[in-house]
């Protein structure tokens, strides 16, 4: 891997890129945000005028876009996929439905590149810190050639599956248990709020016993503060719970857990919340429990 | 503390009595199981002929009995509460609706004893080990007296709050998360066994995710296995996430994740799985959506 294009310079994809220029990897990129760009310059990254600009050459070319849909454009109609070399490996680093992934995959063999679905679990937090879950499906061969990339971003790498697809199944997967456990606890801390039991007691309780859940310890003490900060906001689980039912209408399956949770962050954001933080679902519940004075 | 009387020798209650023994306090036992009268016995315990006999003269009762109905049979009925000394304690421990619990700590009261309302979480395990949690409401003064042998049957020990009825909203929303969890992980696995995902690598990933719960860690394993040792049977959770809803009844709150997930269970003991491990709710969830031959 001589030289890597890297398309999307967000929250996450810029520490992303500083952590593979970390690496010593040549990184071009592109970003409509100029700001992202100079940081990215400052890192020591080549700046370039579009996605089919940072593509030229390159050997390996990530996406961390925000959907299929973004990714698709940047691909064929900005023209970057065919200024790669021949050769080319194309990351899809963004969580996308299984099939729009898939579709993606074909359309990029096609032309004879190679894409690696390889979305990540971690949070800005994890993007800069490298320590990023990198779940990446692609045939043996693909993957042990995109690994030192990967590992350039994410401290744990998984092999997930052969076929394209099957990342953003383990992606989609994570997502729904931690959009249902969000939820859970904000609808447990509503029941106990209403019965009058001090929240942070009860916090503490559930955190040492068989109750216990990642989120519960991260976004438990958030949902007791009245304006935290925001490290993922609601509209993100609006979106990756709709990933969630979309796989699961795709492949005809009931979810009746994610969709029910589903709804709490709709109607959240339905308030004007979507930029809230996540653990501010239990505004929702505590409005319709009458938990709160309207 | 000289005299404790302990009724209730069931798989939680012979090793908590155990534990008590060990801890130097005179047990003395009832139960309608002879062979757990025996084993109580074995441990340097004293065998009652009814609840009654058991009751006479201690200090405190501890009941851990299957439900609320059954403390008030023991207690009322068949003479347990008026055989205690006069300033006895009576600690109900089984998990009970926290109404029903509050209604007991009244009738107590009005014959001048109280109650201690500890229910407990950790299960058969826990038991054994004096590893529980003991989740306590009264008094601060009755609580004080209490601690020492509360402190004989688990490790974490917490005064949740000085009204009974209070210990159990607190295992109520402990349950609630439990349970939500469980059925959480299998409606997980069975969206990833639809797509083809191998669930092993899947539980590996998970684990050392943001998606990760103390129940995924626990069942997640015994979900993948055909036939796995029983832990907490599927009745449990008939049990208590119907306790969950009827609390969030009585007191006019919403648990769409808790209803959804007590369905679940239901269904899974409607086959006649009522008496398998919990971790075969994941079987309803196979079913419906076509991961199995039926």
């Amino acid at each position: 891997m001589n030289q890597l294009a890297f398309i999307g310079l967000g929250s996450m994809g810029l520490p992303m890129a500083r952590n593979l220029l970390s690496a010593r990897f040549p990184v071009a990129g592109f970003d409509m945000n100029p700001r992202a760009l100079a940081a990215l310059a400052d890192a020591g990254g080549r700046v370039c005028d579009s996605a089919r600009d940072a593509a030229r050459g390159a050997d390996a070319l990530i996406l961390m876009v925000v959907n299929a849909t973004q990714a698709e454009q940047i691909l064929f109609d900005e023209g970057a996929l065919e200024s790669l070399a021949d050769d080319a490996l194309v990351v899809l680093m963004a969580t996308c439905p299984s099939a729009a992934v898939a579709r993606l995959a074909e359309r990029v063999a096609a032309v004879g590149r190679q894409l690696v679905d390889a979305p990540v679990s971690g949070g800005v937090v994890g993007a800069r810190a490298r320590t990023l879950s990198i779940m990446a499906a692609a045939p043996a061969a693909v993957f042990e050639r995109i690994f030192p990339v990967l590992r350039g971003m994410g401290d744990k790498v998984f092999h997930v599956g052969e076929e394209p697809g099957q990342g953003a199944v383990v992606k989609t997967v994570n997502q729904l248990l931690c959009g249902v456990h969000i939820a859970a606890v904000a609808e447990a801390f509503s029941l106990a709020r209403k019965a009058g039991v001090d929240l942070q007691v009860l916090l503490e309780i559930m955190s040492g016993s068989a109750a216990a859940s990642w989120m519960l310890k991260d976004r438990g003490p958030r949902m007791l503060r009245d304006d935290p900060e925001v490290t993922s906001a609601i509209d993100i689980f609006v979106k990756d719970l709709g990933i969630v039912l979309a796989s699961g209408s795709d492949s005809r399956v009931a979810l009746p857990l994610a969709a029910a949770a589903h709804q709490m962050f709709l109607a959240t954001a339905g308030r004007g919340l979507g930029q809230a933080d996540d653990s501010q679902v239990i505004q929702s519940y505590d409005l319709i429990n009458g938990n709160c004075q309207a």
